[in-house]
């Protein structure tokens, strides 16, 4: 990745991390309202651990796409990371998957408790839809309120939330390569294509370019999951950040599984020139996005 | 109570029971989205339990006050009622208050599994931010905006979510009587302040209307608390549908505690009388409004 282009990628993190930072902070509670501390600090805890930042980096870049750059889509970056982190959180849970690290550091619950863990889950969850509303996101109640729904559909029954669903429930047995694929989508993909779709929303671009930017968060979330799976099979949990090995071990089939090393690079390859003909049309100004998708393709961590 | 009372109440929770049963059932998950059937199963049952859909009532009973009556009323009444299951699924987890039974019946991690109910509730809390935005709910996207945002408030940190962990972080302590009035207004006081004020909103009543429906709420929660902290002291199990008993037995001190039981019942017929001050502009529209407001106080279920 060229120097600029990293630089602009980390530049877009740190700013989305200030303003979550900010949003998390002081201002969340009223006057009036009682300060459940120890709520509020593992909200913090779960949303401020220094990740990639990928899908509001995702959702910056496609409202930039289309020259819309403010605050307000910070704001609804944080609402997506918010909706992001929370399931992080309760995904580790002890009856979900189990997990005491992630991202080098101990999960939610190992660091505070279960039940605090469930609680700043659901509290990060909610305020995703009080972030979204802010009339920062977009002068037009009801572009706002169209994102918020949307938000909603990506991270409920049938999207993220129904595709940890149907992750649990084919664990130890068999599992088509189609089925894999459709959880997938769910599990991991629903999020990411929102982030690109919201961005083009929130620009308030064409309906062929929302089409566009849509697809493109599609190949997105595919080619992450698929360098997520090659990751588990291949890296280093010290560079990883969290376990690895874990598939295989909870004897589940991914798609590298059943594609094989070589056929799944083949195919985040067949996905990274998808995505360079999707951007063809925008030229140079789509070169963040585009590098963004080799990264997501050949990262190591 | 009236018998032509009871049975507007009845019949509103029963178009509430219709309604939130054909939301959650078929036209949930566009075609192209595999079907977690567990988790919709699971969420079926965490939210179609036979409760008294009081928020609900309360709800339709306060836009119906302004003359505002139709299927979108229910439309935003249901979405109330998946964030008050939501939270009875993730509050009775082994993590949290642990309960086996709710309305007489196993409760949801008890009848499917911990996994499960956590992503059923996390998924009724989010369907929550889909059904509020349906068109149907108001013609105008400003105010459907706000009634998700305000929503998404009495639900988090500084309400209902915020309330539980006050309520687990206060277990075997002393607490204080303006603590304990602080943590039940978020608690359980939000989510009803909400049914009445976002009735109003509905039925675009003017500031001073919503004013006075949001304090009959504040209002109403509390009693709602006294009555309930009542029923746990001195109310039979099998009646109740749930365990009693279980805050002195968890070392909580309740108002009843602490106030003393005839005291209660005095400031019980204090905030009756105080509900009926307010509804008096309303004169006899507001009849059902104040039955509700006498029921809650002297329900012994």
């Amino acid at each position: 990745m060229s120097v600029a282009l990293k630089s602009v990628i980390t530049e877009t993190a740190q700013s989305l991390e200030e303003k979550l930072t900010s949003l998390l902070g002081e201002k969340v509670l009223p006057q009036e309202v009682a300060r459940p501390e120890r709520l509020l600090e593992a909200m913090n805890y779960a949303a401020l651990s220094g990740g990639k930042r990928l899908r509001p980096v995702l959702m910056v870049e496609a409202a930039r796409l289309f020259g819309h750059e403010n605050e307000g889509t910070l704001v609804a970056a944080s609402a997506l990371e918010c909706i992001h982190c929370y399931s992080l959180a309760h995904d580790d849970l002890p009856a979900m998957d189990d997990d005491d690290l992630r991202r080098g550091r101990p999960t939610t619950h190992k660091a505070f408790d279960e039940a605090t863990a469930i609680l700043a889950g659901d509290a990060l969850l909610t305020i995703a839809f009080d972030f979204i509303a802010d009339e920062q996101v977009h002068p037009d109640a009801a572009i706002r309120l169209r994102l918020s729904q949307e938000l909603a559909r990506a991270s409920g029954i049938g999207g993220m939330a129904g595709g940890q669903m149907l992750d649990l429930a084919s664990e130890h047995r068999d599992r088509t390569e189609a089925e894999i694929r459709q959880l997938q989508a769910m599990k991991t993909g629903a999020l990411i294509r929102y982030a690109c779709r919201a961005g083009a929303i929130l620009a308030n671009a064409s309906d062929d370019d929302i089409a566009r930017l849509t697809r493109f968060g599609e190949i997105i979330g595919l080619a992450f999951q698929l360098a997520d799976d090659l990751l588990d099979l291949t890296g280093d949990a010290e560079v990883v950040g969290k376990a690895t090995g874990k598939d295989a071990e909870a004897g589940k089939a991914t798609l590298v599984s059943l594609l094989g090393e070589s056929h799944t690079r083949q195919e985040l390859s067949r996905l990274i020139s998808e995505a360079d003909e999707l951007l063809a049309p925008y030229g140079a100004k789509a070169n963040t996005l585009k590098t963004l998708a080799r990264y997501i393709a050949d990262r190591e961590s």
